[in-house]
């Protein structure tokens, strides 16, 4: 219920409207075309079902003055990216949008052609939706769901002493970018940018049996490995002079290499390797196109869970801050 | 991501330390305690999955003054009642907060003890959730996920011509406890605002192969009854006089009839059930303690589709609007 009446008689309200021209479109198999109470769906025999949430707010997670497209299609990346860290295959999506008076209908119009943009390149639809009215910014919720084999999801949890610790792709290049929009970091080709606006989630590389545990980076590469390690019960070693960084990154200068060891918004996957599965691990990314780089090695909780950091000569590395907090 | 950094080296982020306070407590099976990436979900085997998303934001949905208890425990229900008329099953829930910062913890925690006994009478669990800083007003939003048989929900598109418009419960208490809380009705042993606080959703009435359609009644009985029709294309005619009202409503006085035929924020059942199944219906009324009123009829659409109201003299009733948008 909302505190704005419409004032018609007989007529249907505005946001049926609404959600009709800018979100009924988007409609998956299973939506009901949105007309219903709820999305009926049926998972894919066999398989057990997955599913996250992750919301967005207007100046938080999001600049006022990005392209609503690229907005759309973050929000949804970053929820593909929690199921690419846990090995699953994408279904289909719920989304509520809380609306402030002062957004036109034209940026939910181009939200909603950049999500049908994604939906369709990784292939799930809208199941459901929910939208209000707020008096503060746009909030943004997306529930993603994912179907994986029975017991094939990857964990946090399962990391092991010895384990090799990998990344996917590039890291630092997200937070770089968000300070290349704000002019504080240069940009030239908006290699960085793009990054930041558009991350890339490691969908479908396979790494059930190969990997011991998983997560993706959203928070700083230092905070999410040392997570990753202590809900594992293990520490975690980096040498931090492996950690792999685009060509942007390196052009920025030595003196962003904090941010992007701990900036976040990388939406790369932080992967536990045992030794023995370190070519079949580069075997999956030849044959993905995915750069995979070991960058430091889980260690017995001896000397403490979490994380440390070397440089090439072993010297200990320190940081000002591991990563972010939402709070 | 969030703009605000922990300015702590080495340190668990604040956020971990709110969501294992408040949240974790919550984690029913499948959540993976709350510290994956996602949440894994077997569903009940030969089952289909039925899933809906609702948010609440402050000052439009529930007041700031509102107990945070019965803010967690509305916005379950709401969702409940989802799936109450899909006829679905419910199994567990997932959670966004968007959390201004001029609220304190307790109110979470508060918020969350609500959910703590709504979701052990109901049956289910938090399977996954996401929580993040905003800069306007709490922003609150819930995935309810169940389950049903094959080919049983009950959908919105499936009323006809010649089914009896059915209603669960009574009409309006919690539009006029609304208006009690704000002085404006009254409302001498809180019945009234119980019910705004505290819907009932009406789960497990059984209703599949006796309704032929069904939706629930949150945004007021005279619109939402005119979208049932509208989507399955048909006409519905409300005789207003037969729209079961609580003694507190009654005792509220008749200048607040059409508050409660408009008013919304009900969450009883609105069915369309065929006449040789109203002694079904009737009959599980009585098995469940749920009071079943026909209070009119679907109608072949040669008058146009929706809604038309009439008195128990025949005279057409019209209302300055019929319920409420939500933007």
């Amino acid at each position: 219920m909302s505190s704005h009446p419409t004032g018609e008689t007989g007529a249907v309200p505005a946001e049926f409207g609404f959600i009709g021209r800018i979100f009924r479109p988007l409609a998956g198999e299973g939506a009901l075309d949105l007309r219903d109470d709820a999305a009926v769906m049926t998972p894919p025999p066999g398989r057990e079902m997955v599913m996250a949430v992750d919301a967005m707010v207007e100046g938080v997670h999001f600049l006022s003055d990005d392209p609503a497209d690229t907005v759309g299609r973050k929000l949804l990346r970053c929820n593909l990216s929690d199921l690419a860290a846990m090995d699953a295959t994408p279904l289909g999506y719920l989304l509520t949008v809380a609306r402030p008076r002062h957004l036109a209908e034209a940026w939910f119009a181009a939200f909603a052609g950049g999500l049908r943009v994604d939906q369709d390149a990784y292939g799930l639809g809208l199941l459901g939706g929910d939208t209000t009215s707020t008096p503060g910014p746009v909030v943004l919720s997306l529930t993603i769901v994912g179907h994986v084999a029975p017991g094939c999801a990857l964990r946090r949890t399962t990391a092991r002493a010895g384990d090799g610790l990998w990344v996917t792709g590039t890291i630092g290049d997200g937070a770089l970018g968000l300070l290349a929009l704000r002019g504080q970091v240069p940009d030239p080709d908006h290699a960085l940018a793009a990054r930041y606006r558009l991350p890339c989630p490691r969908l479908g590389l396979g790494l059930h049996g190969i990997a011991s545990a998983a997560m993706d980076v959203s928070d700083g590469l230092v905070q999410d490995a040392g997570h990753l390690a202590r809900e594992s019960g293990l520490g975690v070693v980096i040498e931090v002079d492996q950690v792999p960084l685009s060509d942007a990154a390196r052009a920025a200068g030595p003196q962003w290499r904090e941010t992007c060891l701990t900036g976040g918004d990388d939406y790369e996957l932080l992967l536990a390797v045992p030794p023995d599965h370190e070519q079949a691990l580069l075997a999956r990314g030849r044959h993905h196109g995915v750069r995979m780089t070991r960058i430091g090695r889980f260690v017995d909780p001896t000397a403490g869970t979490g994380v440390k950091l070397y440089d090439a000569q072993g010297n200990v590395v320190k940081v000002a801050r591991t990563g972010w907090s939402h709070l």
